[in-house]
């Protein structure tokens, strides 16, 4: 090492460190790019650890890999263990997520599964946050403690594994195999037992079925369930095993945004803790947002009515079947939304299946609007007069084939534009297609009365 | 055996096969019961294989225990092969439900699961009826292929025995322990792989979680996952071992379950395959029946507005609110519903909560009344005149209040009655609160405005 490099690694840790406590990661990042690898070794030997962790961490993928290779075994464990510490995980944790894009490129394979070990399911999400997995990624729910197999080892061999990590191992019932970190087959615990003692991996395995680890985690934990599998590899960009989802960790997953979804639908936000142990106050902050919102859109009922008073006063018994009208066109859409949000989160349908959907639901709002319509005509008819009845009919096949359109489309477009279709819940379908309906009734009614 | 029992056995293989062939399960049930052990197996010899197995099925459980018993390995065989067969399965299917407790006691656990062994998953489902185990039970969703061991054998002992199930079990990685046929402990594969091989399994074993036969297949699933459990022993009434429920299996009881639920909560029958491929006329049958029983349900509102048709000719600015004021109280109804049903089906409360329910719910419609009155105060107030905003403010106080407790009691009284809580879906409640805020509005307006 020459004189001149030792003097800007100097440079660089002052630098470094000032950045660091000013948190300006960018210009952390910045500064350390000129520097060649056995630079970066040094760097990280002057530092005090919280702050070679910072810098470790803001490392490009490829260099940071050299990095922990060079780095002498103690080093390495301090690093790991710092990396873990609360003060840098949070500094990590406030990051932009458009900001992390750049910033933080993913661990290497050898690193990360260190990084989480050991820590409780609370830990592990946090610190997963900082390895740059997105939220709600399958990397925030993984498990790092993995048994894992190669090819060329034989049956024999990989029991003496599987019997090292009984203790430790998230599953020892399913087994990546591995080649150069990259997940290149699987083997069941029970395909071992029915091998020969003697039988290399490679003949017993099994193509694996991988996710990778930036996918949402609903979508693995479904395909885990839908496959029946006990465990799933997690990979990397590269196709290198980084962590391993487990059958039980998939159901707890689903559970959860089953929860979330079906509190969505009806409009509330997703409870923390149970309905009994849950404060009054926070029962009502769970509601109030999404009642506000739904009673502003709902102004445009009283908008849309006033604007059509005139005929309201002329025939005051127009007003009579405002509900009843309003209602079930409500009730089609969140029928339509309730059936194809169901199909969106099983993955039967996708956004750009929206030209059969829309065609679909226009002749189910058909059907059940001439079916309704009739109904409604006869019986306005015969109580009211039949000009009534004919405006009542006529709005119910307009007003459910719309719903039925709309309510169908809508959690269509809501994926198309990355917003969870369970937020365009029922009662936003219901309120939207209450305005639409009112229009309808009036535009209906002052053609046939002609008011 | 002595010629008068020959004659008799005889005459009752006669009067057997007349009533069979009538139909007359409970005839031949009375029939068979004077008969002694011996007698009944002389009979089953005599019949043919198929009136048979009808006959094995009428006996109660200790004899039909006995008898078994008491067979030649060949008859046993043919026995099982028949109750298995397709006209005497649905024979038992047809059977009333209120029958099926007298006339079909539940099957010896010997017998019970070499019945249900090498069949798919839909035959099980139809040979579990006959079975005697209800509808939605665990008993229609276990598989009968599992392995077991027993306290007294050695950790080697068990591998053999584990070995040689490989090919034919559901699951070889949780082995409930037994003794006499009942369930003792579980022992998990990895638990086993970590023990001395000379180790008695008494020694390794941990308690058992179980499920009975007749518990329903969703509370049992959600156990399984809850508790992270590879797979759940099922036992009869006696605690003896009749199946096993494994996580992969939860997770697909859970799947449909959850896709029910949701298509009730939107007032949508649930469809039996996927969206894209399920016919039109299907799709409209999925929703007209309930969206008949809602619209006939709105037609309460029309006759609300109609008893107060005076009061809306006088002042028709009323109408303007009537769909701010329902929508709002809908809403309000749903999200507690939502989230009593939520918590219903995830045992976080039970009926006889009703009282905590209702105490918290007008607590949480109060507070969620007062903040949207206040704000339908001013802006009626300022855009109208002052007394429509008091009557506006006032009516948003009654009706969230209101529709929060009948929201949040519904589910209760569903579950109470036995029915499903997703029944009473949202857009059920929707329509029963709709009337409710009329009558609410219209009382308010009159005792105001002084009309």
């Amino acid at each position: 090492m020459t004189p001149f490099q030792l003097q800007s690694v100097s440079e660089a840790a002052d630098d470094i460190r000032r950045l660091i406590s000013e948190q300006d990661l960018a210009g952390a990042s910045a500064r350390l790019t000129p520097l060649s690898v056995p630079e970066v070794v040094e760097l990280v030997d002057r530092l005090s650890i919280e702050d070679a962790a910072i810098v470790y961490r803001l490392l490009a993928k490829a260099r940071a890999l050299d990095v922990f290779e060079a780095l002498s075994p103690g080093t390495r464990g301090d690093l790991v263990g710092a990396l873990r510490r609360a003060e840098v995980t949070s500094l990590f944790a406030e990051i932009d997520p458009d900001d992390r894009v750049w910033l933080l490129d993913e661990l290497p394979a050898s690193v990360a599964p260190q990084l989480l070990r050991g820590l409780t399911r609370q830990e592990r999400d946090l610190t997963a946050g900082m390895l740059g997995y997105p939220h709600h990624s399958v990397g925030r729910r993984m498990s790092p403690e993995f048994v894992t197999t190669h090819p060329q080892l034989t049956v024999r061999e990989t029991f003496a594994r599987i019997r090292a990590a009984l203790d430790s191992a998230e599953t020892v019932y399913t087994l990546p195999v591995t080649d150069a970190r990259r997940v290149v087959g699987i083997v069941s615990l029970r395909d071992l037992m029915s091998a020969d003692e003697e039988a290399l991996i490679v003949d017993v395995m099994s193509d694996p079925h991988v996710a990778e680890v930036t996918e949402d985690a609903e979508v693995v934990a479904r395909r885990t369930t839908d496959y029946g599998l006990l465990a799933l590899p997690v990979v990397d960009g590269e196709q290198r095993l980084v962590g391993i989802l487990t059958i039980d960790d998939a159901a707890r997953i689903l559970k959860q945004e089953e929860s979330e979804d079906a509190a969505r639908q009806g409009g509330v936000e997703p409870l923390r803790r149970s309905y009994l142990s849950t404060p009054i106050r926070r029962l009502v902050r769970s509601r109030v947002v999404w009642l506000l919102v739904l009673a502003v859109g709902a102004t445009l009922t009283v908008q849309v009515l006033d604007a059509f008073e005139a005929t309201l006063a002329q025939m005051t018994v127009l007003a009579l079947f405002v509900p009843l009208l309003i209602g079930t066109g409500g009730n089609t859409g969140n029928q339509a939304a309730t059936t194809v949000t169901r199909s969106l989160a099983l993955g039967e349908i996708v956004p750009r299946d929206v030209r059969k959907v829309l065609s679909r639901e226009i002749r189910v709002g058909l059907c059940l609007g001439l079916l309704l319509g009739t109904l409604g005509f006869a019986i306005a008819g015969l109580v009211y007069e039949w000009h009534i009845g004919l405006v009542v009919g006529l709005t119910l096949v307009a007003v459910c084939t719309v719903a039925a359109s709309i309510g169908g489309i809508m959690p269509l477009a809501a994926r198309a534009i990355k917003v969870d279709p369970a937020v365009f819940s029922n009662p936003f379908i219901t309120t939207f297609v209450d305005a639409t309906g009112l229009i309808i009734y009036f535009l209906i009614a002052r053609a046939v009365l002609g008011i």
